[in-house]
């Protein structure tokens, strides 16, 4: 096992009927801004119950927040916040409203010119003090609603990039899997392809003797691939949805990531397709993951087998059919959820990826648990997922 | 899945030169008072890697703190550090000093006639706001380390008692696998029997659909039987004790408690044992389990079946065969690490039983998940375990 330092301060609070709780959890003196997104969550009465718990409270808000937070969007929401005082930040919605709504909170306090440097450079973030913030979870995928990362999207040059602070851990978080009932269809698929991933990321690289860790990821994964396609097919069942919430926030709360080497290619790959094409972040994990699998065979061989026997129980045989086997059934359990995991399936070729490869060469990125995803691997990945 | 609150907020500092580390994670101005047991930290070099460590900070020290650790030693630590005016707690040991140390870190501020109070008034508890405390681990085992929990003997009355408070869960902890190596062997048999023991509490109730904690469960489990032997066999495995330091931490921080029912009788009637024979506290647990997996058979009988499954293989045969060999193979288990399961072995007989029976009745407890172990299912359970 490495070394590691391990802190998570989140409150989780978790189940039905939670988001009355939400009044109990706020400092009494503080000026409070809600944040949201497109509104799904006054469809589904989320927005009326939070305003209920909060209906003696100082309260401005600023909805509007898009899939992929746009760095241009969450600036008018800095202003507003700056402009009301706010002192408390609470994201109500799913991970694209709680990473931007860390941005927010750390550029509140920020002084400089260009706010985009709190994403670029480390010594501009560890100077600003965040305004507290916390969640209501209303869309399981990210895990943002209890770990200190973010990814914000800049609109005017297509860029996504991941950030971090050690005070954007949120305060609390509420959990309640009755209001993901209403969920759409691809928003679940999604979010157990994005679960699915992040688990990957921090497993599947190679071994270093973290017995317990390792059982703790397959046993998310396991738990994934039992109710993925359940879970479709009966958004209102309690059982299999609040089992999916408590996977997504396992899969990326740091538990799972203790003393393991971390992978993060697939994300840094896919968050050029979404960057360029708009596509859902779930699903270029689902596209890019199987692929990397492939042209990564050899140096993710122990793991391979390791998750082949332990999540799909193909225990005999040659190893390299073994490591073909495991690699279908993750394509297969992607395509089960309704997601499409080759780029031809969004008419996408080599032009893009010729712009991703140019990016990360000009990046100078090297990815992967041993930085051994050169550019022309991530060319070789992009070309198998063809 | 239950409806449940989740928060820890200890900062983990895991691995070889951990303690190295620790100067920077102390305020400045504090005023330490480091807490120890009997002297061993002396002879395997921790004692002097902390002073190192702490060469140029006000500190002084409290040593001599015992297994169980005594009320009465403990209120000899608080009023030496009411003297000096600590702020801040070091517990440089295992279990029962840190244990002994969240007990001081509340009776330092406590303002009344009879800090035994603090464990058995939550009203007084709730009043007081404790001092701040910190760990360096040394004997894996209770999970203290990362808990808000601690377990205090009354000398003078022979009780045992348990009490949680809300500000007793250390800063950080420092966990250095290395500094375990010169653990006597026995310590290791009852670290790995209290850790396996603390995960079946959590675990081997009744079925609530929370699959990831079972999995998890079932994850710390599955280590402890692969690493248990070989580690008593090889102290100075890196692999192995990391490995065990680790789950043993996992087994009872809450993370595999979120939205569970839990047991506890176990633990309940091993205080009793330990109270009145000075046994120790592992010893106790494997002990009591197995006999209490008999006598609660019908009540944990589905759990029973999942665990003969996931953690033994046991998955063919007859319900009820298959729940005898559970319970064989977790006896076998606690056997095979030298720890004798039966009260004969230890020349304790029916009084005993006769005393524990009584002191229920009279405490008017009702154990287990269900509350259903009476103080006659008590006299049941210890009569198997004769």
């Amino acid at each position: 096992m490495e070394n590691f330092i391990f802190q998570n301060p989140t409150k989780l609070i978790f189940g039905k009927g939670s988001i009355a709780k939400l009044n109990a959890e706020i400092p009494e003196n503080a000026v409070i801004m809600m944040t949201y997104g497109g509104g799904s969550i006054k469809k589904n009465g989320v927005y009326q119950q939070v305003k209920e718990a909060l209906k003696n409270r100082s309260l401005i808000e600023f909805g509007g927040i898009e899939a992929n937070p746009h760095y241009e969007t969450l600036m008018q929401a800095v202003t507003t916040a700056q402009k009301a005082g706010v002192t408390y930040l609470l994201a109500v919605g799913g991970g694209s409203v709680i990473d931007g709504t860390k941005f927010i909170s750390c550029a509140v306090h920020y002084n400089g010119k260009n706010a985009w440097e709190i994403l670029t450079d480390p010594a501009v973030s560890k100077k600003i003090t965040p305004v507290k913030l916390a969640t209501v979870l209303t869309l399981p995928a990210t895990g943002s609603e209890m770990n200190n990362g973010a990814v914000i999207t800049r609109a005017a040059t297509n860029e996504k990039l991941a950030f971090h602070h050690p005070l954007i851990f949120p305060q609390f978080s509420i959990l309640d899997p009755e209001v993901c009932y209403s969920l759409p269809q691809r928003q679940i698929a999604n979010g157990i392809a994005d679960t699915f991933a992040h688990v990957l990321e921090q497993y599947l690289t190679y071994p270093v003797n973290a017995l317990v860790q390792d059982r703790f990821s397959e046993g998310i994964l396991l738990t994934l691939t039992e109710i993925g396609v359940p879970l479709l097919n009966h958004h209102e069942n309690y059982d299999l949805m609040s089992n999916f919430m408590f996977a997504a926030t396992m899969g990326l709360n740091g538990i799972i990531a203790m003393g393991v080497p971390q992978d993060w290619a697939t994300h840094m790959i896919g968050h050029e397709l979404t960057a360029m094409h708009g596509l859902d972040h779930g699903v270029t994990l689902a596209i890019v993951f199987p692929a990397l699998m492939e042209v990564m065979r050899d140096e993710k061989h122990e793991k391979l087998l390791q998750y082949g026997e332990r999540v799909w129980g193909i225990n005999s045989g040659n190893p390299e059919l073994r490591i073909d086997k495991a690699i279908e059934h993750t394509r297969s359990f992607f395509e089960s959820l309704g997601i499409k995991t080759h780029l031809r399936d969004y008419n996408i070729g080599q032009e893009t990826i010729n712009t991703i490869v140019e990016r990360f060469t000009k990046r100078c990125w090297r990815l992967g648990e041993r930085q051994s995803v050169s550019p022309e691997k991530v060319r070789d990945i992009l070309n198998k997922a063809l």
